[in-house]
Order: C-alpha cells, then sequence, then structure tokens
C-alpha cells in the first residue's frame, strides 16, 4: 500500500505543478433530421441543419429541400441546392414531378403539396400519352361497367381491371349491396357465412382489443376460403385461429377464426383430406389434430416409434433436423426454412450455442429476458409456422413427420386442457408463430399494437421407446406457452423467454430393478445385522434379549442398510454415467430434473444411515477400555546409604513409567491415522474433477469431452450423473490411495501400526484392549531380552542383537512371533478386572466418601499397580484359574465375523496377523469413514452444485470429527490407562 | 454395475418377447416448390406439388398456376383453381393483366409470357385512357424534346419527364454524344475529369477484380460531386474510397476513387471547410485526418483530453457513447444509430455481453469463427458508418467527437504505414464499413460477389490522459483490419472476427515508481545481508573474509532481496486491486497484457530468489548440531544377589534411556509444524477464491462484483489483479491463522513448543543446539525434583506437587523460569566439544582403522556419555576455565540480530522468552515459508491461469518439502543424538 499512496501524491504534485496547455478538442453539435425546422434541411455531409433556400422547404426525409406548394422546380443537382420559381396564378398547381406548373381540371382538388387531386374513383392526367405536358390536368373517370371493368390504380395514374371478385357478383367494378370486404366483394349468401363475425380478441381476462387486422380479414377470408377454396385466404384464416391460440368451444361454435375455420372444415368434406389425416382438409391448413380418438395424436402410449435410428458419434454429432413452412400473415406461403440458430429461439446468442439445441442427445436450456421494444422492432411482421421434423425414409429419400404442439394456452370449451398433467385431455394442435405484434392493433394497422402475445416458453420434449436399444425415439413434442404484454412502456418493459429441449425415457422399469436390487440387499442387511448384534450379545457376556439389544441391532442394521443403500446409488449413478455417456445407439436417457426426486431421496437416507452408523463406531472406539502392561520388574534393590550414619538401607528400584508414556504418547498419535490421506483425497478429487475436466461429464449431453466447450453453458448438469462421477472418482481414488498405502508406503516408507507394535516389543509393555466387555485385543509386547528399561548403551546393545538374530522370538508362545491377538475372555475374569479398577471410576466426592479408607489418588495408584499385576499374571499363565487357551480361528468364524466356542472356563486367544486391533482406531474403519466422507462430498455437492464448495464443506467436517475423535479418545486414555495428559502430545 | 447390467439384460428379455404391433408414423415426402416441374405448382396446404389445370403453367415463385402464353384468365380465385382459354389467332396476345386477349402493334413483338413488347423509348397502351379496353393494343412513342422531355418510365405504361442532367445538356432525353454514365448525362468538360477511371480493385497480390459497382457509379459519382456539388454523389465517391482502404498515392495520384476524391478536394477549395476541420471540405464526406501536422490526428502526446469526466458507479454503468452515421452504397445518409450490441460487433452473442463492451473502463475480447455464407446472407447491403462519440458538452448540449480510424490495410503511397509501431508515420481516415459485398461483383450487380471483404478485426483503444485524477481520457480511436476473402466455397469458408476495447494509460511514471521502491529496498537489503554475514561470521568464530562468506553473503542477499521484490510486487498488485477496482473517477487503467512483462519478469526472479533463501534456511536447518543432555543420576548402587552364595554385588543403577527418546521422538514430531495449517491455507484459499468469487474481481473491468456475471466471458482476467488478488487473500489468511495460532489456538487449546519444553523440565532433559559452531540455543530442562526416572506413582506425585507450587521454579538461575537460551560459545568450549564427538562422525572402516582404539560402537557410546557429563558440568558451571554468564540481550542486538559482544572467555547466554531456537524448525521460519507458498501459488496461476491447479501443486510441493525436511531431519536427529531411528516416530 505505501508504495501505492506514494504514486498517487507524486501524481497529485506532478499535476499541480504542470498547468495544461488546454485546447478544447474537436466538437461538433450533435443534430438529427428531425431537429432540423421545416424551413432547413439536414446537411449529410457537415451533418448540420442548414436552412433551405428562398421559396423551399425541406423534403420529407429531411436530408434535402424541396420547393414550397405552388413554386415549381427550376434546377436541382441532386441534394440541396435547388432553386424554385412560384407558379402564375393562372397555372397555380404543380405537376406530379414539379417542374411545371399546371391548372388543375375543375372538380379537382390543390393538395397540401400543391398538386392536383381529382376525385375518387378519377385518374389525373398531366401530360398527353406521348409526353407533351398539358397546360390544364384532366381528371378522367375510370368506367366500371363491361367492358372495361376499370378503377383507378394505386397511384391514380392509369385505369386497370378490378378484382374479379367485383366482376363476378355485380358484373362490374361497384359492389353495390353485396357484402364488400377486405377488399373483395362477395355475394351476400345466406347460407354459408352469417354476416357478424367476432373480431375482438381476449388476451386474458380484462384484456381486450377491437382488432383492426381481424375486422377487415377474417370475414374476406373465411367467405373467400369457403366459396372459393382460396388457399391463401384460408391459410390466412387459419393464421387467425392461430393468432386466438386455436381456442374452440365446440358446444357454442361462435364465429371467431377457429369457430369459422371449424364450420369450413365441416362443410368442405366434400374436397377430401391430405396425405391420410383425417383432420387435414384438402384446402385448409391443417390446425388441430382430433383429440384422443386420433392414431395420430402424440400420446407415448399409442404411438409409434420414429423410423430414423439415432446414434451418437463424436466426429459427426446427428441432429434433430426441424424444418418449418413459414407463412405470412395474409397466408402466402413464404418458405421452406430448416429450423437452427434462432429460428425458433428469441434469445439471442452465439450460433454454437444456439445450435446446441438441435444435436441429438443434448439437453438443452436458455433464458433471457427481453425488451419489448426489441420485440417490437425486430418482430413487425408476424410469421406462422408450421413445423415438421425431416429425416430419411427408407428409401432414401428425404420425408416429413409433423410435429405436434401442445399450446399450454389453448382452452377447449373454455378450459386450459392442455395445463394439466392429464395426458387423456391434451388436445394437440399445428401452428405457432413467436411475435404476435398484429392482431393487438386497433383502428389502423400502422398504429403501434396495444397488445402484443409473445412465445415466452417453448419446450421440445424427446421420448425414447420404452426398451429400445436400437436408437429409436417418438416424434418429439412441442409445448409452448404464450404471454400477452399490454403495450405501455416498451423501453421498460421486458419478457422473460426460454427455450428448452428435453430427452425424457420411461423410467419405470429402472425404478423397479432399483428396487428388486434394494429389496435384496436389505434383506441381506436384516441377516448380517442379526449376526452382528448375536456375536456382540456373545463378547459382552450377556444372553438376554432386552432393550439394548434391540437399540445396537437398529444401530448394527442403519449402518448396513446406509451400505445397500450405498451400493444401490453408486451402481445407478454409475450405471447411467456408463450407459448414457457411453452409448453409441441412443438406448438411454437420464432421468429429467423432476425424475431425479427419489434418487435424491435415497442420498439423503443413505447419508443419514451412514452417519448414524459412524456416530456408533466413534462411541465405541471412545469407550473402549485400554491397559497397558508394563513387565519391566526392578533390577533390585537400591542401596541408599543413610546420611546420619553408615547403615546401608535398601528399596526395591522403581520401575520406569517413561517407557509406558512413550507407548500411550504413540498410541494416542496414531488414533485417527487412516489408510488414506484424507486432504490428498479431497485435493486429488477436485484436480480430476476442475482441472483435468471430469466435472465436464456430468453436463447432459451424450458426448465425452473433458474440455469445457462453447456449449456448456447452455447444457445443464445431471444431479444423477455428478453423483456419480463424485462418487467414483473419491472412491477410485480413495481405493488407490488404499492400495498404495497398503502395498507401497507401509511397506517402504513407514508403516505407523507396525512401528507400534515393535515399539511395544522393544519397550518391554503389552497392550490390553478391551473393545467389549468380554471381547478384545492383546498385543504382546514382551521384550524379548528381559527388560528395557535401561541406558542408552544396552538399548543399542540389545537392538543390534535383535538384529543379529541372536534373540529369541517375540510372539506369546515361545519360537513363533505372532504378536497380535483377539481375546475372548471369560466373565470370572472380567468380574475380577472390574473389581480392580473400580477406583478408577471414582470420580466425584461422593464417591471418595463412600469408600473411606484412603486418599482417591493413592487408590487409583494402587488400581494400577494391581491391575498390571493381575494381567501380567493372567498372561504368564500364573493364575490358577484363569488360564487361556491360543488357537487360530476357524474360516467360518472369520467369515461370519462371530466367534462360534464361547470361553466358558478357560480364555481364548485368536491368533490374529490380520491386526483387528485396529478396529478401535479410524484404521480399521477406513470403508466406513471413506463412504461417509463420498457421501458427505455428493450430498453437499447435490444441494450447491459446487465440487469446490462441497471439498471446502468435506474438510471442514473431517477437521471436526477428527478433532472430536481425537480429544475424546485422549480423555478415555487418561481415564483408562491413567497417563498424565501432558504426556499425549 | 451389476445393476446396470442387469437392467440392460431384463430390458433385451423384454424387447424379445414383445414383438412390436408395428404401424407405420404418419410421413409425407418432403418437396419444395423448387421441385415441381413447369406443370406443377406447390399446394401450399398439402405441401405437395400438384399438376396445373389444363393450358396452365406454374407461376414464378410456384406456388400456384398461370395460363400458357397465348391463354387468357377466364376464373381466378385465388390459388390454383384458374381457367385459361386460348386467344383467338388474331388477338394473339394477352393483355398485361392477363384476362383479356389482344392483338399488338406493328414494331411490338411478343414476349415469352405472350405479352405485347413495345421497342424500347415507347410506352405500350392497352387501354383507352377511361378503362375501355382497345382491341389492338398501341406503342406511342415519348417525345423527348422540348418541351416534353419525357421518357418511358419503368414499366413502360406512362411517359414521364427524363432526369433534369440529360435536359440541361442537350436540351432533350438523348445524351448524344457527351458522357452517359450511371445513368446520368455529363457534357465532356475537358479541364475537369479525364475520361478514364481505374475500376479495377487490388484487394491484394494476385486478386484483382474488375469492380462492377465501381465501372457503373464512380465515374457519375465523381463528375456529379465536381460539377454540381451533388451531396448524395460525394458521399457514394467518398464510399468507394472508404472500398478500397482509403489508400493514396500522394505522387501519383491515379484516377480511382480516392485520387478523384483528393482531385475534388483540391478544386473545391472555395466551398470552404466544416466546423473548422481543414480536411472537411464542405461538400465532401471527411475521409482523411490531414497527417502528422494535423492538429487533430489522435496522437498521445499531442491531443487534448475529452471533456467529460468518465466515473464508476456500480447502479449506473457509464458508458461510452459512440454513434454512428450511417450511408448506404449510393450516398444517402440512412440515419444515426447509436453503437449498441451488434452495430459493430460481427459475432452474434447475447445483448448483455455485446453491449459491456462500450461499458467504460471494462476491457473486452469477443472473437468467433463465421461462415462466408452466413456473411453473404446477411450483409447483401453494404453500410457505411462515419464514428463519433456523444457527449454532453459544457452547456450541457450533445456533442459529438469524430473517432479517428487507424486501418492497418490503408497504404500510403503504397506502403502499409499503419501496421508499423512508428506513431509519426501513422494517418488516420474516418470511414469504415463491416462487410463489402459490393465492390467484388464482376459484370452484373445481381451476381455473386467474387471477393468480399470483412472487418476481421476491430479494436476500439482508449488511453487515460496522463496523471489525470479526474476521470478524464483521450478520444478514443478505432483499429480496423480488413480480410480479403476469395469466394469459392461459402458454406465451407470461414472467417475469424474479433472485436475488442482496450484502456491504457502511460505507465512510465507507475515504473518509475516501483524503480526506485526496488532500488531503495535492494538497497536496504545488502545493509542488512551485510549485517547478517557479519553476524554469521562471528558465530562461527572465523574472522577471515574468504570465498565461503561471499557466498553466505550472496545467500542472505538472495533472501532479503527476494523479500524486497515480493513487498513491491505485492505493493503493486495491491496497488492496482484497491485503485483500479476502488476509483469512482477513472484515474487509472490496468496495464495491457503487453504492458504486464515487467511484471512478470519481477515475480519469477521473486520466485527463484526466495527458493534459495528456503534452500538456505533448510540447509541450515538440516546441518545443525543437536544433544539431549540427560540430568538423571543413578539412584544409587542396585544391590544383585550372586546366584552361587550370599555376596552382595553393587553396581550402579542405569539411568534409563526413554525420556530421552520421549524428548527426541516429541522433537523430531515438531520439526515440521507450523504457525498456519497449510491445508487449511490452501482450502480456505480456494474457497475465497472460488466459491465467494474474489476471482471475479480479477477482470479488467473497474466495477466489483463477486457474482459471475453475464459479462464475465467476455471480459479478461488481468494477470496482475490475479497476483494481487491471490497474495493478498493468501498473506491475509495467513496472517489470521498466525494471530489466531498465537493468540487463541497455543494459548487455549495446545502449544506444541510449550509442551516440549514442559516435556523437557518433566523428564530431566536439557537440550543443547548448535545452528553455528559457536551460537546455539539451550533449554533448560532439569527437573526440579532432581529425579524424573520413576514410576508412575512418584511421577504423578510430582506432577502434583508442582501444579500446587510446592517445588522451585523451572529456570536456570534460581528463583526464575526462564528456561531457554542463546547461547554463544567460546572457541575453546567448542573445540573441547567437537573434539570428545569426534567419533560421532567415524562413518566408514577407514575412519575406524584410523582409530585402532576399539570398536566404533562403543566408542561412539563413549562419545555420548562424555559428551553428557561435559555440557552437564558446564552448565553446572563445574570446569572451572569455562564459565559463563547469564544476561539480557541488549535492545540494539535484537534489532540487528547480531551480538555485539564476543565471548572471549566466557560463553554468554542471553536470556531468550521469544523461543528463538524455533528458528530451527519450520515454526520459527513461517514468514520465510507463507511467502514462498504465495509466491509459489502466484506463479503456477499466472503460468496456468487456474487457481485449483495452482492449489494443487502447491499441495504437492509442500508435501515434497515437508517429506525432504522430516527425513533428512530425522536422519539428522539420529547421527547427532544417537537416538534409533526407531524412536523418532
Amino acid at each position: 500500500m505505501g508504495i501505492g499512496e506514494a504514486f498517487q501524491c507524486w501524481l497529485l504534485l506532478f499535476l499541480l505543478q504542470l498547468p495544461f496547455t488546454q485546447t478544447v478538442i474537436l466538437s461538433m453539435p450533435f443534430q438529427t433530421a428531425k431537429q432540423c425546422t421545416k424551413r432547413e434541411y439536414f446537411d449529410i455531409s457537415r451533418m448540420v441543419c442548414r436552412p433551405c433556400g428562398a421559396d423551399q422547404q425541406s423534403s420529407s426525409d429531411g436530408t434535402s429541400c424541396v420547393c414550397l406548394p405552388g413554386y415549381k422546380l427550376v434546377s436541382n443537382n441532386g441534394g440541396p441546392f435547388i432553386k424554385c420559381k412560384k407558379c402564375p396564378a393562372i397555372y397555380s398547381a404543380v405537376t406530379q414531378d414539379g417542374w411545371s406548373c399546371i391548372r388543375c381540371p375543375p372538380g379537382a382538388i390543390v393538395d397540401n403539396r400543391g398538386k392536383c387531386q381529382c376525385p375518387m374513383g378519377y385518374i389525373l392526367v398531366e401530360r398527353h400519352l406521348n409526353g407533351p405536358p398539358l397546360k390544364e390536368a384532366q381528371c378522367e373517370v375510370c368506367y366500371d361497367t363491361a367492358p372495361s371493368f376499370s378503377t383507378p390504380d394505386f397511384s391514380a395514374k392509369l385505369c386497370i381491371r378490378c378484382h374479379e371478385t367485383f366482376i363476378n357478383t355485380t358484373n362490374s367494378c361497384d359492389c353495390q349491396s353485396n357484402i364488400l370486404t377486405g377488399g373483395l366483394c362477395f355475394h351476400a349468401h345466406p347460407k354459408t357465412l352469417t354476416t357478424s363475425v367476432v373480431t375482438n380478441i381476449i388476451y386474458r381476462e380484462n384484456l381486450k382489443i377491437s382488432s383492426t387486422w381481424f375486422a377487415s380479414n377474417l370475414k374476406a377470408s373465411a367467405i373467400a376460403c369457403l366459396r372459393f377454396a382460396n388457399l391463401t385466404a384460408c391459410q390466412a384464416l387459419g393464421n387467425m385461429c392461430a393468432m386466438i391460440m386455436n381456442s374452440i368451444n365446440i358446444e357454442a361454435l361462435p364465429n371467431d377464426a377457429c369457430g369459422l375455420f371449424q364450420t369450413i372444415f365441416k362443410s368442405t368434406v366434400h374436397l377430401g383430406i391430405s396425405h391420410t389425416v383425417s383432420s387435414w382438409r384438402r384446402t385448409l391448413p391443417w390446425l388441430y389434430y382430433e383429440g384422443h380418438t386420433d392414431s395420430l395424436a402424440p400420446r407415448t402410449f399409442h404411438q409409434d416409434p420414429f423410423p430414423t435410428v439415432f446414434y451418437f458419434k463424436t466426429f459427426q454429432r446427428m441432429e434433430l433436423q426441424f424444418i418449418i413452412a413459414k407463412y405470412n400473415a395474409q397466408g402466402s406461403f413464404l418458405d421452406w426454412e430448416k429450423v437452427t440458430g434462432g429460428t425458433l429461439q428469441l434469445c439471442p446468442d452465439t450460433v454454437t450455442k444456439l445450435n446446441a439445441a438441435y444435436i441429438f442427445g443434448i439437453t438443452y436450456q436458455q433464458q433471457c429476458t427481453l425488451l419489448v421494444s426489441k420485440l417490437l422492432s425486430d418482430y413487425a411482421d408476424i410469421q406462422f409456422y408450421d413445423l415438421y421434423m425431416l429425416y430419411k425414409g427408407e428409401d432414401g429419400e428425404e420425408k416429413l413427420h409433423p410435429i405436434a404442439v401442445r399450446n399450454l394456452n389453448f382452452q377447449y370449451n373454455g378450459h386450459f386442457v392442455n395445463q394439466g398433467n392429464t395426458e387423456n385431455n391434451w388436445r394437440f394442435t399445428r401452428r405457432i408463430f413467436l411475435v404476435d405484434t398484429l392482431s393487438g392493433r386497433e383502428i389502423n394497422l400502422k398504429n403501434e399494437p396495444k397488445v402484443i402475445r409473445v412465445a415466452n416458453s417453448i419446450k421440445i420434449r424427446v421420448n425414447l421407446v420404452p426398451n429400445t436399444l436400437q436408437g429409436n425415439i417418438f416424434p418429439p413434442t412441442l409445448i409452448v406457452s404464450y404471454k400477452s404484454i399490454k403495450i405501455q412502456d416498451p423501453d421498460q418493459q421486458s419478457v422473460a423467454i426460454s427455450f428448452s429441449v428435453e430427452y425424457e425415457m420411461d423410467l419405470s422399469a429402472a425404478y423397479q430393478n432399483t428396487q428388486i436390487a434394494l429389496g435384496f440387499l436389505c434383506g441381506l442387511s436384516v441377516i448380517y445385522s442379526v449376526l452382528k448384534t448375536a456375536s456382540w450379545r456373545r463378547r459382552i457376556g450377556y444372553r438376554m434379549i432386552d432393550v439394548p439389544t434391540i437399540l445396537k441391532f437398529l444401530l448394527f442394521y442403519a449402518g448396513d442398510l446406509a451400505n445397500a443403500f450405498f451400493v444401490v446409488l453408486f451402481g445407478t449413478g454409475l450405471y447411467w454415467l456408463i450407459f448414457f455417456k457411453g452409448q453409441r445407439i441412443a438406448s438411454v436417457f437420464l432421468p429429467t430434473p423432476s425424475q431425479e426426486g427419489h434418487f435424491i431421496a435415497c442420498v439423503i437416507s443413505a447419508f443419514v444411515l451412514k452417519f448414524l452408523q459412524l456416530l456408533h463406531q466413534l462411541g465405541i472406539q471412545l469407550t473402549m477400555d485400554i491397559f497397558f502392561i508394563d513387565w519391566e520388574r526392578p533390577k533390585g534393590k537400591i542401596i541408599k546409604s543413610v546420611a546420619g550414619g553408615g547403615d546401608i538401607k535398601t528399596a526395591p528400584a522403581p520401575v520406569s513409567i517413561w517407557r509406558t508414556y512413550f507407548v500411550a504418547n504413540e498410541w494416542n498419535n496414531i488414533q485417527t491415522i487412516r489408510k488414506t490421506n484424507p486432504i490428498f483425497q479431497i485435493i486429488a478429487v477436485i484436480f480430476f474433477l476442475k482441472v483435468v475436466g471430469f466435472e465436464n461429464l456430468t453436463s447432459m449431453d451424450p458426448y465425452s469431452q473433458l474440455k469445457r466447450t462453447a456449449e456448456s453453458d447452455v447444457v445443464p448438469s445431471s444431479r444423477i450423473l455428478r453423483f456419480g462421477m463424485a462418487s467414483t472418482i473419491w472412491l477410485t481414488i480413495g481405493l488407490i490411495q488404499m492400495v498404495f498405502c497398503t502395498a507401497i508406503y507401509e511397506r517402504f516408507v513407514e508403516d505407523r501400526i507396525s512401528q507400534f507394535i515393535d515399539v511395544c516389543s522393544i519397550s518391554n509393555i503389552s497392550v490390553m484392549i478391551f473393545s467389549h466387555r468380554c471381547f478384545g485385543y492383546y498385543i504382546h509386547g514382551r521384550s524379548v531380552h528381559g527388560h528395557a528399561d535401561t541406558n542408552m548403551e544396552e538399548m543399542n546393545l540389545n537392538l543390534k542383537r535383535e538384529a543379529e538374530n541372536l534373540c529369541s522370538q517375540r510372539g506369546l508362545i515361545p519360537n513363533t512371533d505372532i504378536e497380535t491377538f483377539e481375546i475372548f475372555i471369560t466373565n470370572k475374569i472380567r468380574e475380577k478386572y472390574d473389581k480392580i479398577r473400580e477406583p478408577l471410576h471414582w470420580r466425584n466426592e461422593s464417591d471418595r466418601l463412600l469408600n473411606q479408607t484412603s486418599d482417591l489418588f493413592e487408590c487409583r495408584m494402587k488400581a494400577y499397580n494391581t491391575t498390571n499385576k493381575f494381567l501380567s499374571s493372567f498372561i504368564d499363565h500364573a493364575i490358577r484359574d484363569m488360564d487361556y487357551i491360543v488357537q487360530d480361528k476357524l474360516l467360518l468364524e472369520k467369515l461370519i465375523g462371530m466367534e462360534l466356542h464361547e470361553p466358558m472356563d478357560k480364555t481364548i486367544f485368536y491368533n490374529d496377523e490380520k491386526l483387528s486391533f485396529t478396529e478401535v482406531l479410524y484404521y480399521g474403519n477406513e470403508s466406513t469413514l471413506l463412504t461417509f466422507d463420498t457421501l458427505f462430498f455428493c450430498i453437499v455437492d447435490l444441494a450447491a452444485q459446487s465440487f469446490i464448495f462441497a471439498a471446502f464443506l468435506t474438510y471442514i467436517q473431517q477437521k471436526v470429527i477428527q478433532f472430536i475423535r481425537l480429544a475424546a479418545g485422549r480423555k478415555n486414555l487418561v481415564a483408562k490407562t491413567l497417563v498424565d495428559e501432558r504426556f499425549l502430545l
């Protein structure tokens, strides 16, 4: 910061010292053509308003000058430099080209531009046929009767033939008392169409517009369509029906666009149908599927699959080739257009992203908010689309399949039937539009619309054929919903737009399989838990089935159930990962977010159960009983010369407690070591997910690329895939770490557990652990040298001798080297043990008062010494009625984890080369810890959708649990072994 | 996996069992209007080709039928259902409206539609003026002489007045022998314009096109511009000059568009200039700045700042308001358009992203690849832009400032002057276009162009006024480069497009300041390193300046220099972070990537130097001398009863070595503990950068948002900001951890260092450490109880007594409790010490042979015992000529880290309550380790631009160095203290 401030100060000083020689930069006023007055033009070279010459005013676009009304041009070289001259009073008007003065004929008027204007039905003639100008313009009438049938053209300069309908109806160009609508003339024909049609549009409640477009075109289109089968008119009628959301009221059948369409449809049965579609009249546009009886209606349960085989190849992606037939509002067919980029998508974006929507198999989501003003300018012309899918038929020819539209705003007899979930009620339609800025115009078609309708949500849904392995899909459907926007302030109003493509498949079979697997595993779990509970009851030496037994069973069951859940979840995740990402021919689609609920619930259950199991295991570890048996005996008696005289007094040489401290400290230190390094685990997982890029495989597209692509933004990621990917990577790295730890690290670098056993041996200290009342572990640490409490010289000598194999072996039984045992003690021993150690459990004064004999401290020391003596005697076979035998475990016992023989009078020591005592440490519970961490990581990620955040929380969780385990474990160690806490570092 | 496979199998079974009742889905052939034959029309209702009726053929758009030539319409109700009838031979032609048969007049021909066509200059008349049809059509000539001046109109139905230039030139509508070009007629005027103009365009070498547009318009525009000052013609000429990149050849001045422009510019001096710009002729477009003499030319060194004050507010972002004047190719002014979204950007993207380009202060980069076919369809009409910047003047009115364009393709006398870096040679222009699809058309303007030119790179560069603190900028400049693309296969050809906005400031002052700071700190470093070297020389007890001294100086200097660099770098990073992100009024812009090179070089230097320092410190730690002094004396002699008789033999009771093992093990364990938890450090840094989102503050925009916004994609991140942000967060978390560690964790949870000292005291063991030959540390661990080698009962009693303050204090000097000292021993002691410990350095047989006295093992044991005796005697003041005094360090000594007094005859013990002995551990070198980690993290991030990858590598680096430190430290401990490696767990 210091340097930054210095710099700022320095700058300030510099600034103050140096007065700028300020010359103002070039600037021009900002003027537009609209700012110029009537007598000014906008100079396009200099970009300013300049006065026009005398007798001139600005032209309509403002960039040049024209002569005032009544003035004729004398010179015009382009641009503003023209000259004008007043016309003489007798020729007071100017010709249309502006270069001559002319007299207007009687009956004509001079308009505001100073030019002659004839009455309606007349043409203006200013020149002879061959070009010579007239002195006085003429207004000529166009004869509208036979054989002329003429009417003035648009510019009123020529007589041209009037429209055929006039001639047909009245045999003249005057419609007389017939129906004149939309520029056409029809016979008033009482049978076919009533005289009044509904031209109001109800956009939503309280939003009703009297539509000018409908008023001027609906009736004409309907009549022309019905009477003359005019294709364009029929399309225009269809468009108007689409504009009112295809809504029909079959019962009332009002004369609105759709009602008229239905009426015409019914009365033109004789024309036949198109392409075997019964609801597609030959001359009419196809607007409706016929309801639930229509075999074409796209319901999954009675639909036929699409003949194309869809596959995934990375080098060339297969596309859903949609194609639209475009019509303008008037009903003219514009052209076919392949659906790409922004054809159906209102949100602008890069072409790559927009086109990703139509790559087969890629779930696509895109949304944005658009300003209404932008919609108004970009979609001034409404276009109507009939959507088809293009595919290659068996004969190699390109074929079309019509795509059904489920318009959520469609009303059937006044009900929004398509919004519900009842598939049977859905009614599909055909024609869509994106933005309707036409129907909402009132009074004049050039006015701004009062209401616009926007397709604010378009969703293409693709369903896989159930049980297909051959890449068959049902024809996609399009789900559209419209929003009506009342125009108030287009620059401030905005509308949220979304476009998505969804791929679905029927997952009931998959669910069923999951359920079966889960059920099977749950059954296994029950058996396994019962076994465990039975084993537990034997080990604690009780026989009754009581409430604690049931609780214990539930705790065991929680653990096993968690494992069952996890196996199924992991399998499911991996299944989707492999089969969805690995498929070459489309055979599975991912569950959609709404189908994932079941899965998420399972993950949560698994996590909760696993957490229970973890707590249970921690509880066992934190309450186990442990004692360090010191084998060292005093080397003899010490001679103490009494100060006062020459007497020799002796006292037993004290056995140093430091070896016990050393071993206890080491035991304390190996409490939370694990086979996997949890930190490396987290960092490696994040490395693979984020840096290598496995995270990108969780996107809902069947292509497997590790790099983030341009499309990644619009392809959401699947929660099942996230779970599958995260758990796979987590478990894989965990397993690799475990293999590395046991096969390489512990063999070649360091093995803390073996080191501990080694230290026990060297220090002449055995460890007795009771994880259950009558069951536990024994580490035989009796020194082969008989004593270890000595100076460095002797210690080093001893170590050297052992290294050179000059000593006996370390095992409990002579000439063996098995130092670790599982022990199953008799009730008698346990009772004796408990009795000896009773003072250790006295905590407070009341306990102390009960036992009035002596000081608590002394009692406890005594208990310690007695325990030491008792246990070492026991191991030494020195207590007659408490002997033990050493044996191997049976294979069956190993398999079911339960001892078959109960120690009746002799305690049993089982040889245990697998170091089962680590079960009271983190070390022996790696699998539980690893799956718990996996579940924790995944569940945080599912909630937060962020692997990094999940990693962070997992780290915190590990640290917290480890801290609790360490602190509580230390307290337990202090309480059980009387080693002062200060020596447990 | 099992479940997945099972599921797949199950599906397959299901599939085989269930034969589908396959009904083919609805499919239609895909036909387009183009596929229909001449006698078919495209049925827009049924989407198929249908045959037209008799005597009919398809219309030009293919969607309806028309009568064959020679057939007249009888009925037409719209759409295809028309009826035709053959015209009688006498009236063999059809009228223009198609409803009647007519006879063509002599001289007229019947065209391929069966209609009459008159010769050039004639109009076709089919009806009387009032509408009645004629039996025979008439071809009437338009009289082109006065007063008619008429010519047929576009449809050849009426005579209208011909163009003024004809009348002016020849007083008729025939140009005769005058110059007829571009539809205009000019006098052949020898003085003003030569007869031939260059209409070929050389796009690049070997790519020359004879441009139709130039051929038909260049000459006409030039003449109209020169003779009539026709504004539109002048603009059209300017556009053509812009199309050939404004390239001029002042010496030759050929008659190409720019040459003609220059000629006209020179010959219209009398018309004056616009807006005081001398190179802006009043009637001409402004194309050129006048070269290096022009006071408007936008070179930073003599430009005036923009009057607007630019500031940054988050709630309303200030924009660079560009505005363009748009012209079409013909020279008409279209309108002003504010530059937003895709106005200048060819790459499509979301509006938010595109608009981010014009938010002031945001560095913007956007690139994409576009298909040539898309350019051809989207930019069929070329538009020309004059770019201005819009701003509010002092009077509150909107003003314009023209933006200068540096066109990299501009050639001045044949040289690409704008491509070089010589600012003096640059020549700025004005008019740009994005895509030119017009000039490359040959023969006919409706042909596809043979070459298009695309503005493939547009860069807007904004320069800050030097030393401004008031938000002043120089007017931006636009740098454009064009690419010519020869059209071969538009659907396959693509072109890379880029658009960027850069903000620059003159950084020379900042550099200077950095240099000054760096120089100052380097100077300090030299002094500090000299001091350190002097101190080192005293401590090792030598006096000469030799090569090792110089090496040592260089090593110290590396460390100090690294610190100096780091301080400056960190200051710079923080400076930019604070001043760039925190500024409210624009006062600094970030260094651009090219300006960052200096900074990166500094980071690398700092890292390398820091690494040297770290190695140096590790080297010191791994070679230091250590000894554990055991104060325990045998408690007496042990009575050994000899087996054979009743004699009493005595031997000194051995002192247990286990306390030494305990202390050594603990010493080994605290080697790499740190004040900060490096794992938490990494994870917390990643959490703050990635999850909280501080990473998003490194983007090159002056707005500080933590969330990733829609614009983030197009705003690159700055390497300096990345460094600043990463180092700030790393150091902050590190400092917080250190404070937490010393103030809370060590006080309330556990303090491993104090525990170690405590254990020393309890175990009656002192630690003597020599980091230098004559300098080291002493931890006084003499038990206050006199002995510690005893059983648990006594230990616990002792601990209890001490807790109840029943003992004396632990300090070296009676009644003090200072247990840690720095020691500065005399040469004599060191020599003695070395002599005693000589056997420890005997490693191999040759050493052993040299000293023939005894077994190596025994020698070393003896050396151990002697050392123990010697040191304990020394501490006990028991050696007369090797006494010591205890004193406090002087303040000055503490400050400069060097002892002023050398021990001449008495060793000096300095009280050291700050636990300086931790300097031989990781613990005492936290600052070095922290800065090294910071630099490592930052340097990896700068290289890989990924914080996660940097975190991963930092973790690996920490683990590797820690592993080496631990393993080597253990070896050293074993070598120096003779404690067996097995006890260092």
